[in-house]
């Protein structure tokens, strides 16, 4: 198979797709969500039967009992897809909104419309129902979607891919308005992460791995991100029952998630306050703490923390602690440490909570609130492709708007430039 | 000179000042802007000096009168220099606005923050105004800016790069929020658009050679536009004055900006009506005009378009000319040959404005305008830092909100994810 030609020809067809895909009334996309969503429900059984033919596979290849347990479609993940795609269905449309149309001194009348990005590349590994989430928020968006999964679990998206392909048909919709890379030859990434052409944005799941090769191969722009190594920042003006149970939850209510705390910053005058009640809390969890020298002052016994716990996602039980000065240290901290993700305050100070707001340059910057909320659904957008710490086009938690342009649209009665 | 040292140097200070560039109030901002107005003006002879060391050089290097021309600084770019600077002034500042703090059902508050992106590169060609036109406004958005301008004109940049620094250092800004770099080495625009541990984004402006070359090889995101063909579509539903306003000043109010219109589409149903007085207007401007065969059998004796000249930006009194079938035709044409730059329709049938307007994908799409309108200024942005024809980021013309991003602002009371 020439990769490049395949790979060009789906994207060619994608971009044809995605004429119609945005012009495509709230109606059709919304009727093309449900009906997958009842595909999926009705089908579930040979759902579970591909899944069944990957982890098959999967276990022969040696896969770890983690990763097979993430490759797994239960009945409760299946029930979520469908719930997953009601709920986008229900969602306002934010295509072709006009904003702002404010008439110039020249006569003409100037606005903005929401239009889609065309044509959304999503390369993810191992979760089957990312086939559907995704598809469903492209769809829902306007967007014509080429899909990559896993090799890991083939057989389960090609079967979730034809319900998705079935429920597009009986809307109307057109057929190649989602199509799932076929082959799991690694060059086809690489060709659909630089077809410039005909594809507007790249959002990879999965592993560091993964997306740092995306990120330094691609030529089309990635919506990503790489760390989460984010701060909770206990300063000495602090309610110190909200910073426990805030620096509590941000660690512990998961660990395995982007916007978990990873370093622990306290001020050096309320450490032997707030350090002991918290290291209770983390160790009776099974966390492991690893302090600066100060810190290791306080909590006798813990291990030292390195260069290289600050720069860390543990995405595990660890907690890197340290002991700052002030305020300017701990922003000064955070701005060298952090992957720019999330990072939090806790304090009782105006002043201070303002800086902090100003001054961390990060996507989510909190005050009194647990990492933890930095979460599309937590926001209010109602969908999350994904988060990105990036600047550029989308930040942070990324809802269908990032699947979004602006264009310019101008109402004019003949003017011209003088 | 080991130049990937010297730019990462540049990029590391670069990025320091952006951090007080950030929180720099509007007061300290504007002062800069105006000392260094201030200073252009005063400096005018000198200034002049340098520019006539820069003209000396390039006349005996053999530059094109053209070309020369867009290298002198005349007292009247000089005046529109400062002008300029004091506008930008006068703007609103865009940075730490707030919006759409909203309360969640957690409990949290959630709104955005605009904020600088942090350091911006500008590279660009010939014209010295372009030094303290971008300077100008990366500085009032909160940027630290790297600038990488022409070596034809390095001894004026160099004069301008000081006028401006001595401006930042009366209002109290840090010296390296504005860097120029020193050498002419080709290979520091390789390492500035490389440098994305430091570098934001990367403005180029120039020629064609110039952008295309940075489009290639940068990993820091570029915000450009490539081509500039820009199309009118004369529908048989148009009031023809109006058409032939805006076709006459479209292509011919002037031919070398990069929203001039480049191929004119009309309905065959009016042809025969609009073309004839249309190119007796064009011919008496001295206007080559190029038509497919409809085009020369209503216009005898023209030149006849090839498929290239679908493709091509003149940039030039050089008009290609086709007749089409209808609506659906106007817009498949474009959405093929456009460079997505600015289109626009005549037409007095809402439907066909509405559809036109809602099915063309460009960054500016138009009724009843002439294309010459997208213009940062004439939107109402009150700056240009160029247009994008890109999807991501910033579309259309870029005016200060393009140096910019959002990033997440969460106003607490402890809460806590269950």
């Amino acid at each position: 198979m020439d990769i490049d030609l395949y790979i060009n020809t789906l994207g060619r067809q994608a971009r044809a797709a995605s004429r119609a895909m945005a012009t495509a009334s709230s109606a059709q996309k919304n009727a093309a969500l449900r009906h997958i969503a009842e595909n999926i429900r009705q089908q579930a059984e040979a759902l579970k039967a591909a899944n069944q033919q990957d982890l098959a596979q999967a276990q022969k290849n040696g896969l770890e009992p983690a990763l097979l347990d993430r490759l797994t479609l239960s009945d409760q993940a299946i029930a979520t897809m469908a719930e997953g795609l009601e709920q986008i269905a229900a969602l306002p449309d934010p295509i072709g909104e006009i904003t702002q149309l404010r008439r110039r001194p020249s006569g003409i009348q100037v606005g903005q419309m929401r239009v889609p990005l065309g044509v959304i590349g999503i390369i993810y590994e191992a979760r089957p129902n990312v086939t559907v989430d995704a598809a469903g928020l492209c769809i829902k968006s306007g967007n014509a979607t080429i899909l990559r999964g896993g090799s890991e679990a083939l057989h389960c998206n090609q079967a979730l891919a034809l319900l998705v392909k079935q429920g597009l048909a009986s809307a109307g919709l057109p057929d190649h308005a989602v199509q799932v890379i076929e082959t799991t030859d690694r060059a086809a990434v690489g060709a659909l992460i630089t077809l410039t052409e005909f594809v507007d944005v790249i959002v990879p799941r999965g592993g560091k791995g993964l997306i740092e090769r995306i990120s330094r191969e691609a030529r089309v722009p990635v919506i990503k991100h790489l760390d989460g190594i984010c701060h909770v920042y206990i300063d000495d003006k602090a309610d110190l029952d909200k910073a426990i149970r805030i620096a509590d939850n941000a660690k512990t209510h998961r660990y395995g998630t982007c916007n978990t705390m990873e370093t622990l910053l306290v001020h050096r005058h309320i450490a032997t306050q707030v350090l002991p009640p918290l290291a209770k809390i983390y160790q009776e969890k099974g966390v492991e703490l690893r302090g600066c020298a100060a810190t290791q002052g306080v909590l006798t016994g813990i291990k030292s923390a390195q260069e290289a716990d600050w720069h860390t996602e543990y995405l595990a039980p660890i907690l890197s602690i340290k002991i700052v000065h002030d305020l300017d240290a701990a922003i000064t901290h955070i701005n060298h440490y952090s992957s720019q993700h999330t990072d939090a305050i806790v304090t009782e100070d105006y002043t201070r909570a303002l800086r902090f707001l100003r001054e961390v340059d990060s996507a989510s910057v909190m005050v009194n609130a647990s990492t933890r909320f930095a979460d599309g659904f937590e926001y209010g957008l109602g969908a999350e492709i994904g988060i990105s710490t990036d600047k550029i086009h989308a930040r942070g938690p990324v809802g269908l708007e990032g699947l979004t342009s602006m264009k310019y649209v101008v109402l004019g009665n003949g003017e011209i430039r003088q």
